[in-house]
């Protein structure tokens, strides 16, 4: 099926423990494209700067399952732009810049060809801009948004009538605690499963995933990973997003099962991003390391 | 095989966020001996004071698969006793008071007949303590220990003596830091079998637990619960060992796959452990309940 996601594109200033780097290709939409392009191909949505390096341009391209059409330039405006520091705990990390640049404008326009795009992930953004894009997809079969504490605290209206008009959502624990003021992960998802979303998942960093559908919940762990192959984190959530929905994409359906097995790609495609600072370790990533991978977990994360 | 555990009988008082019980039947001892009693026979030795009151021993003897004789009884002397609060963040407590009493007279007598148990798990307290209860097991096939952040700080030598001398050791995430200096889960527990044991099961509280071996790792979830199920976290971490090392004894081995499926029945069986106030839920816990909700679990947890 036809995979389409809206969301940011980037250029980041990342510090952690061991490095720091300037100018990484990064945004949401990025590492969402990057990583669900793994398993089928993606289109884009998304707008940038004019000072966005031509070398950012090229490593995007060289991801030959995203197709950039709906990837909007604007010579007088500025890229998006975001530095945070990482903390010995890689759950932690502190925003240290944002500069939302082209990001206060007018949404990227999404292309005529896109209309036809049956599974959609509005990556983070003002809930009303998530909303504008919704009817954009008239073919939409399945629609996913992220969302973050900034539009919990100050848009929560706007979020509101978002979480009405999504199938899915997928959140850290923190802004499910948030959105619900329940902190206990399960509990918040039922709450927020009245909101309006049919499923949801709250991803809960090195500490894995939970899935709260009607039918039932699903819990997975992390991929366990030694702290000295953590290069990076930046990114994780949006790539576990990418993987999950690309998995749902290749697979054509969304019940409860696929929406757990969606949740296992999202996991082992998560685990090699971290692996290198922005995208990467995606642009080096074969299929078959990524099923080699996932066999490797189930034999890790197997239960009795 | 036979299991045999030994630490602390407890009167607790517990609060948290929604009620407070005093004299609640507690200690580590006990919470292990009645999880692992729900897998197989677990012989306990423990020493209590004048004023344990009766009570409390008809709860334990309501155990069938305990047997009490390792159990002494110091007339002159006083129960160990702990108080402590939980949060809203049922991970985090407070410890209210500790009365040592008993404790800090000499250890408890092994009775002859335990001579020949089997599997030993060395509950927590004094490394000296632990260490000097070893050899009273001459037929001992596997020695399991846990240990706590007093002991870290305050007799790391013998600490370290005891970790050269024990086949397992369990401990929370936050020990295995202290530990290791290492806050990642992974890293500390392979930086802790080159201290000597021969695995490590790291716990997470509500985000599960891993297991570090030679032969590999393993991770598993914690069983998902709501808020409102959580009763009382108190002896949630004696319980999974109980269960973990009931299963071991109950299948009579302990390579990498039995830990494995060992770490499934310990998750289970502290599950049902929360759900009311000290051994509560355990009294009335039947077998078939820990498999069907195993099964359940399984369900839940599967990957891919």
């Amino acid at each position: 099926m036809k995979l389409v996601v809206t969301g940011t594109i980037g250029i980041d200033t990342v510090q952690t423990p061991r490095a720091k780097r300037e100018g990484v290709s990064g945004g949401s939409a990025a590492y969402f494209a990057a990583a669900a392009s793994q398993l089928c191909p993606v289109r884009l949505v998304a707008v940038v700067g004019g000072d966005w390096p031509a070398e950012h341009h090229s490593i995007l391209k060289s991801f030959s399952g995203v197709c950039l059409d709906g990837l909007e330039s604007r010579t007088n405006s500025r890229t998006f732009a975001w530095g945070g520091k990482y903390f010995e705990d890689v759950n932690r990390r502190e925003t240290l810049f944002t500069e939302v640049g082209v990001l206060q404008e007018e949404p990227p326009r999404v292309p005529a060809a896109y209309a036809d795009s049956e599974l959609v992930f509005l990556g983070n953004t003002h809930p009303s801009v998530q909303l504008g894009f919704i009817d954009q997809f008239p073919k939409r079969k399945l629609v996913v948004a992220d969302t973050m504490d900034l539009w919990i605290r100050t848009a929560n209206p706007e979020l509101s009538a978002l979480l009405q008009r999504v199938d899915g959502l997928i959140v850290n624990d923190s802004e499910a605690g948030e959105l619900t003021g329940v902190r206990n992960a399960i509990s918040a998802g039922r709450k927020i499963l009245q909101m309006g979303p049919k499923f949801v998942v709250v991803k809960k960093g090195e500490h894995g995933a939970i899935l709260i559908h009607p039918e039932g919940s699903a819990v997975i762990p992390a991929f366990p990973i030694e702290d000295a192959n953590v290069v990076d984190p930046t990114g994780a959530g949006d790539s576990f997003a990418g993987g999950f929905m690309g998995y749902l994409a290749s697979e054509g359906r969304f019940d409860f099962a696929s929406l757990q097995k969606a949740m296992a790609y999202g996991t082992v495609v998560a685990s090699f991003s971290l692996e290198a600072f922005g995208l990467d370790r995606m642009r080096t990533l074969k299929f078959d390391e990524i099923t080699k991978r996932l066999a490797q977990f189930q034999q890790m994360a197997r239960v009795g």
